[in-house]
């Protein structure tokens, strides 16, 4: 009962929910150190949860992500909306973060409690986006964000990563980063669902629009959509002046107002509790397989038998789960 | 028995080990496809495996991966070593590998029979490396490839998979491709054990060069080493003409030979096996939780209960696996 003296989870949700910025942050912080009060956490929270917009936004490094993070807070918060930002870097361990101090110019909402900014580390080498990411989204959603960010380093799996945690995936790029072609190599023709071109004054901005275009037309999505289908749009936008961000301000909403007319939000939202639900459930049984089993099938000598040419990997998994 | 009259497993390895390109296809096919056959395909190839040097090749598009991946082959060729190739492309599934026509390059070797390249489609969103690759790449070992080259683009996760799946891990750059410090962004600075500046006739390479050294000398890993630790080289090279290629090569043998020298080829070869079980044993599960299961707690009506806020997380996890 001690632990419960110095944290009651319920009185905490309560203020997160009244917006209290000190609440928010250590309900994201219980859930980042996997708390024992985890648990409690996330039951208290889900009957909160369902309302905020959850938008992805991911793109090569050197695009303007924070950038353009910060000028769409500014156009949200003009019109009133709390904003939650988690801010996904999946660099290296080492690093422990940004390297580049790219999360300082966000201080500029540092004193607008409509505002509420996280920095979340990947952990460890099977980083891109931090496994907790999804609950700290709940606890945004929870505190009353009406649009929660997740800004995430475009570098191949986490773009597909955000977009099954977001409702809306928007992906940035910018002229000069290399051409569209090796663009589509990275996958990012899948994920999104709002392209915006920044620094669109630059030369190559709108030729990697059309460009874009052509490639998003040639996809076999696209040869699949149907009548009423959402056509991604593909924007420019000069996010360092905040020319175009009301734009796509308006067609992020436009994306969620078209989610929210048929099936696609819950369908969206069902896909990306079931990743997580199989995340948290594979996370527990790894768990279990790195203690010596009763079965004495630990995975640690399993490996070292297949290693070792002496099993193979499908009868090692076998026993692993006790088959 | 009507399966086994079609195909003969014994007898496919055995003559995928006597260097028959068809059926050493065959068998990667089996793989690719998880045939009915698999199980007993990984248990025949189990105790031939082992001998190869399997090397990860990785870096950025456009840094030049499958011209060096050819310049690599003619020079592993010339002294006398069977190669195989795995192009691993994690683009987008409408794509089904490159965009670019690269792989076509690779029919310089199309006629030596020292020779193997497949390339493999990675599958489906959830893409990066292949689930299949490390199966691909114990059939090339066990088919009597000296060598086996994976070839990745590297973007992000990609690499950290190649690194998890390789021997030796070689991180291609290239001048003009942003600057050393994004790179480290990427991560890319923990995987190396060998990194190659290609297109070293350009300017910016040897600068490259230098601030790969001075990122790699900032690095954990870097202040953790201990007398005889390896020392990621830094080498430069015009893969187009070959100039540098023999030192790679050199490079490389360095790296294998000091490997075999200690316990690091045996732990990198129990780590790799050790996944390889683990994402086994794991899709086996997910399988299993796709159907409605015996407590009515199949995977999908719990996501649809989080959705709702009925549930959360947590709770949904506990009973997926039972607790």
């Amino acid at each position: 009962m001690s632990r419960r003296a110095d944290t009651d989870v319920a009185d905490l949700v309560e203020r997160a929910r009244a917006g209290q910025a000190r609440a928010v942050a250590r309900l994201i912080s219980l859930v980042e150190d996997a708390s024992p009060l985890l648990r409690e956490v996330m039951a208290a929270l889900a009957p909160h949860t369902g309302r905020a917009h959850v938008v992805g936004l991911t793109g090569a490094p050197g695009v303007g992500k924070s950038t353009t993070t910060n000028a769409l807070i500014r156009e949200l918060r003009e019109s009133g909306r709390r904003v939650g930002v988690l801010a996904v870097d999946p660099s290296s361990p080492f690093s422990g973060g940004a390297l580049l101090g790219d999360r300082i110019r966000m201080g500029d909402h540092a004193e607008d409690d409509g505002v509420y900014i996280r920095s979340m580390a990947s952990r460890g080498h099977l980083g891109g986006l931090s496994a907790t990411t999804p609950q700290a989204a709940r606890v945004l959603d929870a505190a009353g964000c009406d649009v929660v960010l997740v800004e995430t380093v475009g570098v191949g799996q986490s773009e597909v990563e955000v977009a099954g945690l977001a409702d809306t995936t928007m992906v940035l790029l910018a002229p000069g980063m290399g051409d569209g072609i090796q663009a589509a190599k990275a996958g990012i023709l899948e994920v999104g669902d709002l392209y915006v071109v920044n620094k669109a004054d630059r030369d190559g901005a709108e030729k990697l629009r059309r460009d874009l275009r052509s490639a998003l037309r040639l996809g076999a999505s696209w040869a699949d959509r149907a009548e009423g289908d959402w056509e991604p749009p593909v924007l420019g936008a000069v996010a360092q002046s905040g020319r175009g961000i009301p734009e796509v301000v308006t067609a992020l909403d436009e994306h969620h107002a078209w989610l929210s007319g048929g099936e696609g939000l819950a369908l969206r939202r069902t896909r990306r509790a079931r990743a997580e639900v199989e995340a948290i459930a594979v996370a527990a049984l790894r768990a279990q397989w790195d203690d010596v089993g009763a079965r004495g099938a630990d995975l640690d000598s399993l490996a070292a038998a297949v290693a070792a040419g002496e099993s193979d990997p499908y009868a090692a998994a076998d026993r692993l789960v006790g088959r």
